[in-house]
């Protein structure tokens, strides 16, 4: 299935007025995550895979990156990149990531942020990416931690009568597959994969892992959000960086 | 701090009719993952670090080794091992892991199981047995699973009335450091470290991660031990295989 909750106009509305107030868990967990794990941008020809409205894609131009190829498979999202985020070295492809295909394109470092759980089918995509890549490329991708895709019923904060947040409610977690869960839409559909699906499908695909992440909150974000603390009870999302040796 | 539970007699007797019984998560859970990822012990030198009464030292023999080292702190342990699994090409030694002091020896395969999540100085440890590998050498070990050693009163089970288990209660998961726990006695520490910080720490010291594993329970366990079918919920224990190339 190639979910594309981006053009429901109900979502596309609050998801573009969430990202635009600047505060987010993307601002304040996870974009500092993945972006602390890259070795380098300078020169560097990327691939970002579900790269939304393109502020990543900018952010690698801004940081001497050579090119970048944003792909996404919402319509609206492309286009507000193209508006938004255009540049000469920046090239927006509207597809489904499951149906990218760029031939012999090699390209030096492959990212991938918060799409992975999106995607039905990770070995694929896997070797899509290794097929990608360069020799000595990175392929760093964020997804949501396991820990909080792994209950079916997604209901994972336990709450006291007065709503403070007792703790984690963790089940399933050896039951990969589909959630479901309402986030501005109903339906909205997630995969879990445990973390060793998710570490031993790249090695076994010729990725050597260099580093995982399982981010806290910058020291702004528990400011301006204060609730982030709570990833310090459990981690939302997890970043891993891996590389093409050959 | 070098804990030795061991050899508190009330422990250790209670410990060994669990081992003896032979129904144990050992049995069915973890020993079955933890040789399942070992490539072979045919001709093979092989540390164990933890190797209580020597079960898995004699197993190695069995399966060609041509040499042991069975490491423990535990006297009674490392008595019955010499006891019971006794043999000309297996060295028996009695001293605490983070104690242990080899010079220049080397090993094909290094093992530890279920004794990791006892000390406290990680980085040290994973130093060490970068030090005694062999170039190519492996290294596998089992530990407690951080989403079991997470939650500071290790409370985990959220039961209903009727005793039917709810859910697994996670929190504190970015809190490294002592769990404190009654296993047949008070007071067994335990320490608890994030997924990062276990695999982020064997590739900083020059190890290739080669594979994780969650294990559930083999079928037989399952039958024996019907409450295993909770290791689909949660799992109990995390096998790391890791390789060095130098």
């Amino acid at each position: 299935m190639k979910q594309n909750i981006y053009d429901n106009p109900v979502f596309f509305k609050e998801y573009i007025s969430l990202r635009e107030s600047g505060v987010t868990y993307n601002d304040f967990v996870e974009q500092p995550a993945i972006k602390s794990a890259i070795s380098s941008l300078k020169d560097k020809s990327i691939l970002d895979l579900g790269c939304g409205t393109g502020h990543f894609a900018q952010y690698c131009i801004v940081n001497g990156a050579s090119r970048v190829m944003g792909v996404d498979i919402s319509r609206n999202m492309i286009d507000q990149a193209k508006k938004k985020n255009g540049h000469e070295k920046i090239e927006y492809i509207c597809t489904p990531i499951e149906d990218l295909d760029l031939h012999n394109q090699k390209f030096d470092l492959i990212i991938s942020s918060l799409a992975v759980h999106y995607i039905e089918d990770y070995s694929q995509l896997i070797v899509k990416v290794k097929s990608l890549l360069n020799k000595n490329g990175e392929f760093i991708f964020s997804t949501e931690h396991p820990i909080v895709t792994a209950r079916n019923d997604m209901k994972n904060w336990v709450k006291d009568s007065k709503g403070n947040k007792l703790h984690w409610a963790l089940d399933n977690y050896q039951e990969e597959g589909t959630r479901e869960q309402h986030w501005y839409i109903d339906g909205v559909i997630k995969y879990h994969r445990t973390i060793s699906t998710l570490l031993n499908t790249l090695i076994d695909n010729g990725l050597i892992l260099e580093k995982i992440i399982e981010p806290q909150a910058i020291p702004s974000g528990l400011v301006q959000m204060p609730k982030l603390v709570n990833e310090e009870r459990r981690p939302s999302f997890i970043v891993i960086k891996s590389r093409s040796l050959s």
